[in-house]
């Protein structure tokens, strides 16, 4: 992985990120973007529960998704967008803590396709909740996808 | 599947559902619980949306997990709650529309782990916006988990 | 997906799989290819068994992927050859059996990705022993991948 | 993860994997056993290829596949046999090359489900040709499924 500028892809990220509006109703904070690792930090909410009070796995998924994405997207060329192709996640242990971080890491980056994984700790916790395995397109040339 | 009796399990599925905050959160709402099948529904919205103004791929997930969840514990004994092992999912389609449904369907039904498949779908379309094959266990005697 | 010639893909189809020496060590045949389906069958073996007596995960997945990939290559235009991004798989209950059957079906034909999925059961039974959700690749322009 | 003697593990993943008559079909060779870690290699073969060459990405599943749960039985009680639940692959290059090394790691060692993840190298290259993250469930007084 050539790394494009930082200024380049770090003030890309934190654009798009901007307007995925679903990580601003989770309350998810972009915190870290370097070549190939995107960070955003959760804080718990009582808004974002399943049947037992522990964070719902799918807004534990989320996080990663788009922090899998962005990952993804600090390592393709300026012309191209990204998409989810699909992702695989395996829910370790109850959501529980004050404060979650999900990393995700780019793993093979293709012209294409891209590959990254992810993994989400309560804060001050190395042990992980939630690691995902993740696939995403580089899509050149549709309208609307230029990020 | 040998299925328990219609008043137990809807009725335990409607009372779980409802303490999902997070499928308030989303807007989503159970509309169908049969055994080994359940429905949910969501109204696209300006506040679940990914980069490109679709709905956020983790909002669909988060959906189809609820589905999928549900429609293993309308399988499972009355002494068991469940949790999320596992899932994987296809996102084939930007998640365009003004509704969506995501239908869960329990395709094997063992007494520990159960497995269940998943659509999302615009109301109206026959065509699949998102596949999910999911893993969900039957949980018996932690503290907490009792739905 | 609108069909190519039924000669075209179903020729395409067989002449790829006998190039599959992996096929032929695990004793799979092609038995049935229509656009957007293909099946291969395999019967138990001795030589493929896991610890406890069954075949073994890996042969089953291995038929599978064949299957979902050669269905992927049914809807494929002719200047592209096929690859497997990825795949997951349930296994669902031992792999028993006299003979079996591996069912791969197309259900989302994109000009560069192609999703299929895939149920491998025992000859004789409905039951699922697995099922595989797929992502294959349309690769146009690579030397030494035409099918 | 506490671990067991290591006499006792690493014997019984040895004596398990010659059971697997799969593997021997395949020329893999189990060449390391620690404790939540597993190592298996394997030669490239004309009998195991995909229609351009390649080694078969089922191939490249079924020693990743074996390499994940045996490092899952490394971390069980000794009452209890291990059954894969499911995995999900990226095969994120070719695979090609004189010989192969899958790595199987525990993530989390559970009572009843242990979370493995995995990776296939060529041997002298620190490039993954795939990426596997898979479930493996412990099993306990099932007749004939004791490791």
């Amino acid at each position: 992985m050539k790394p494009h500028t930082q200024i380049d892809f770090a003030a890309r990220v934190r654009e798009s990120f901007s307007k995925q509006t679903f990580m601003t109703t989770l309350g998810a904070k972009l915190v870290e973007v370097t070549h190939g690792e995107v960070v955003i930090e959760i804080p718990f909410s009582d808004k974002l529960t399943q049947q037992h009070g522990f964070q719902h796995g799918g807004a534990v998924t989320s996080v990663l998704d788009s922090a899998c994405g962005y990952a993804a997207l600090t390592t393709v060329s300026a012309d191209a967008g990204v998409l989810a192709v699909e992702f695989k996640v395996n829910l370790l242990a109850p959501a529980q803590g004050e404060r979650f971080r999900a990393t995700g890491r780019v793993v093979r980056a293709g012209r294409t396709l891209v590959v990254s994984t992810g993994d989400f700790k309560a804060i001050g916790s190395e042990k992980p909740i939630a690691l995902m395995q993740a696939t995403i397109m580089a899509v050149r040339g549709r309208e609307g996808v230029s990020d």
